[in-house]
């Protein structure tokens, strides 16, 4: 789609177009729609995004997105305080949250090591993971990275960088999905999930 | 997906929710987005949509979005000022622009007659349509509007308002699209299509 002659609605459109997913079709169709809204709905709309960037802030100690200084798990005296969950970001809280299974403290990396990204380790939130250890002493740290390469460097850089303090590193474990046929599961994740077989209770 | 405890985040979920398409988990992975990128480009985001709606205008002549009073293609010599093509919205001027066929002006309506919506004819640019035969005498007026119920309805509403001016009216036609195959056609149209056939030259 080429560029529109109407420069308000161009540079709407292109706004729109920045966002992950959304092509410039959609764009144009999400333009129109704020278009056909009051506008009371549309100031509110740009301004809470506006207000939502500048004002976010982070737990001090898990750098998870919070409304106070330390979020809502780092403060809960109901939290287990020897384990912490290594995560590469927000999303990932949310997701082992829903599980309703964990009860210890996280730690969100804010991203992963990615070379080809420009991301290197000094970007995210590794070095305060150690400071965290020195000072608290947890008895076990869970690396719950994705399964990619990113995933497996950053797993692999941060146990490095940990094992001096002597803590318990542990990772998530890899294989089938519960509820998979093995005859749909790819050949890797399914060798892998033969290699790290257990033992059957 | 139930309400986040960050209060700045939910507040922007909620909003990106409000578009189109997009649902909690999207808007969730969107508003992060937001988050990652630096503070200038979320401020220019939101004030550029905000300036979007607030100061867009639409031609005097046939309502089409324009950043003058009236648009390029109502003020082009070029264009032929006998020929007026009906559409819903803005999204069809540029549909038909883009097949480079059409050299006759336009008139948007603005939406489609849709009593179960509650949009009725008078919110619709009908009147001024009427007013623009009136004024300008035109030799056909060419209803380009969607193949719908609501599309029906507003051609057949249209046509009757018009009919006294003793315009000549047209409808696009309805068929089956080019390149596809009758086997995969839906019944209604290629019934239509077959009942509508034009000689073979």
């Amino acid at each position: 789609m080429e560029s529109l002659p109407q420069k308000l609605l161009e540079n709407a459109v292109q706004e729109l177009n920045r966002l992950p997913g959304i092509g410039r079709k959609t764009a144009l169709r999400l333009a129109l729609f704020l278009l056909a809204q009051e506008e009371g709905m549309v100031e509110r709309f740009g301004n809470t995004l506006i207000d939502f960037r500048k004002n976010t802030r982070y737990c001090r100690l898990c750098h998870n997105i919070s409304d106070t200084e330390v979020c809502p798990v780092c403060a809960s005296p109901k939290r287990d305080r020897g384990t912490i969950c290594v995560v590469s970001d927000v999303r990932d809280v949310m997701a082992l949250e829903n599980t309703g299974i964990y009860n210890g403290l996280y730690h969100v990396l804010g991203g992963l090591i990615n070379p080809l990204s420009g991301i290197s380790p000094s970007q995210l939130h590794i070095e305060s993971l150690s400071e965290r250890i020195k000072e608290s002493a947890p008895e076990e740290i869970i690396l719950a990275l994705p399964a990619t390469p990113e995933g497996d460097t950053t797993a692999f850089y941060i146990s490095r960088k940990i094992k001096p303090f002597g803590v318990k590193i542990t990772a998530i474990s890899k294989g089938i999905a519960i509820g998979d046929d093995l005859e749909y599961t790819d050949e890797v994740t399914l060798g892998r999930s033969l290699a790290n077989r257990t033992e059957y209770h």
